[in-house]
């Protein structure tokens, strides 16, 4: 993997990785023949405390103007093959890309004071850092679609994020995630995922590593392995199983066609994935996500996410890295919505039992046609 | 206020309330003229424990066959008018109804055993009730348009519901809330609301209880009665000052456009209400709901909960009472949605910030043309 950085003309860095034969460069067009892009005036985001649900919200107002379904010719995740139609990526092909989100949530370097910041409320300058990752110059691929090495190469990229990233001061959890489809509110179809590096570890991860601990404690082992290790035992949930990868439909799942894939192995963080971990976890990364695509014949919607390990300098080693995927569907034509009993209540109800989904992802061919 | 129990031809229970002129009776057609209804072979729900969220979920999968959004003459909450053509509601006008959901989440006197139940995954049976309240027989009403008096007999109902639901053994908590419109994933239009009598107190609930108890062992008051102070004293974020009831923006708020009603006193439930508070309150409820439907001229979608003291014995007298309404709109044309960032890091992202929404919803008129 061959690592080049640079910097685009409104100030934002982006990573170019390169992988095989084309880790040697990419062709880059020289800086500034981009033109300047609208982030520089960007209002700054604040976080605010909620003293109610006590934890982190964020108020990024700017964000209302995001660029929204644009046609394809216009799509700002392309390379730029145009020098007079440039887009995101100056270069006329890549393998992966890193670069960041020109509409932030989170931003580095703020400085301005805080709005207030008393006993009751407390608003805060929202720093850290939103990237987004281009996983293929192709605007019609899918990761059902791309090679095992293909996938591969874009988990060594999400590994290398998650130790860059991490490594800065201000980062307390750098956090991974995917949303593909209309159905969760994608506004850019071109197969790309996202990374938020928080300054904080996010409630539902700071929930998960609680009760891993809590489980530690009483048990003296991994929550997480005890789960595989039940989950194996019994099979009825299982959705794949490779030499290193598991998958399943948890016992308590909350979507109707949850997944979630572990690592066999107990590692806390994708850093850790050996050379031949990554290629299995590709493997079935691949694998599950040509079976949501052939499960009704179209591209499957979902959100996915990977919960790793903090990067507050605490020690962790409880933790049992993870990715979990959550798609809205519950039928080819009905969605699952949240509703005042999810949202006002915290209790996830399920139209379906989690054994018969499990199943139907199993008997789901692997392969997009 | 009269009340009228009844019971369905298939087991289930229906409560009559009437007001007024008509709080003599309904003109119920005798049972048995209404055929029996697909309940009583319905599978019997299931709570399972998510270990790793440490939180109840619930598997019910008849609640996949529920009605979809059927044709107005087919509406199931609407009066029986036609005898060839019986509805949920065997007479031919009422007040307001509440009565057992046909697609319920949680059942009460299940029996059957627990499928599993050791350290690391629980299930049993799901005991509770679920009930639907039809605010009007009119299926084209709305809250905005009821009268004023309407609205306060609805407020009644719930407080009627909270106690005798609240009352019972098996309940721990009443959550009382409405969906809204397609975009939150109602199926049936006609103005209606849900109770869930929760055989345990609700996660989101179980966080609010748990920041008011902190915050009153801190400093000897009630959170909420300090949040309403701050925002009187403020007013950025008031919507509307009743006599009784206050409506904000919060500065902490997930939704765009989310409200929050409290009544100024510091009460912990509906029943509590006085008189005068009952009908203050549903003053500002409709005017809130009117302020809400002519932000963009059409009925705007929300999920609206109740978040009331639990009715588990215990002393909760540092609680308060207050209603939330989380519309999905952002704008007159795009939804949030709730993604990788909502979901897998539990985190909201607000597009917007709450002052400058507080003002759209003060500045919008008060009744729907």
């Amino acid at each position: 993997m061959r690592k080049l950085r640079t910097v685009k003309p409104d100030g934002r860095y982006l990573i170019y990785y390169g992988f095989g034969e084309r880790a040697d460069l990419p062709a880059i067009s020289p800086l500034g023949e981009t033109p300047p892009q609208a982030a520089e005036g960007v209002p700054a985001p604040q976080m605010r405390w909620n003293p109610v649900l006590r934890q982190w919200g964020v108020v990024a107002s700017h964000r209302q103007e995001r660029t929204f379904l644009p046609a394809e010719e216009r799509c700002p995740f392309c390379p730029t093959r145009d020098p007079q139609r440039p887009t995101e990526i100056p270069a006329p092909d890549f393998d992966i890309v890193a670069f960041e989100n020109r509409f932030p949530s989170f931003v580095s370097g703020l400085s301005f004071p805080a709005e207030t910041e008393d006993e009751l409320y407390r608003a805060q300058p929202a720093r850290g850092v939103c990237e987004v990752v281009v996983y293929t110059p192709d605007h019609h691929a899918s990761v059902a679609g791309l090679s095992v090495q293909q996938v591969r190469n874009l988990v060594e990229v999400w590994a290398d994020r998650s130790q860059e990233l991490g490594a800065l001061e201000s980062v307390r959890y750098v956090f991974i995630f995917e949303n593909r489809g209309e159905a969760v509110g994608v506004t850019l179809h071109h197969p790309h995922g996202q990374i938020y590096a928080f300054p904080y570890v996010p409630p539902a991860v700071e929930r998960e590593l609680a009760s891993a601990r809590a489980h530690e404690e009483r048990t003296g082992r991994c929550l997480f392995c005890h789960i595989l290790e039940r989950e194996v035992a019994g099979g009825a949930r299982l959705v794949l199983e490779g030499r290193h990868t598991l998958a399943m439909v948890p016992f308590y799942a909350r979507w109707p066609y949850e997944v979630h894939v572990f690592p066999r192995r107990h590692v806390t963080s994708l850093p850790e994935l050996s050379e031949e971990e990554r290629m299995d976890l590709a493997r079935a990364l691949k694998v599950l996500a040509g079976k949501y695509d052939n499960l009704f014949g179209f591209p499957f919607p979902y959100v996915m996410v990977v919960h790793q390990r903090p990067t507050d300098g605490a020690d962790h080693g409880y933790y049992h890295l993870h990715f979990e995927f959550y798609p809205p569907h519950r039928t080819a034509d009905r969605l699952k919505y949240l509703a005042g009993v999810e949202l006002g209540a915290g209790t996830f109800l399920l139209d379906a039992t989690p054994e018969e989904k499990a199943r139907e992802l199993r008997e789901a061919p692997p392969h997009s046609v």
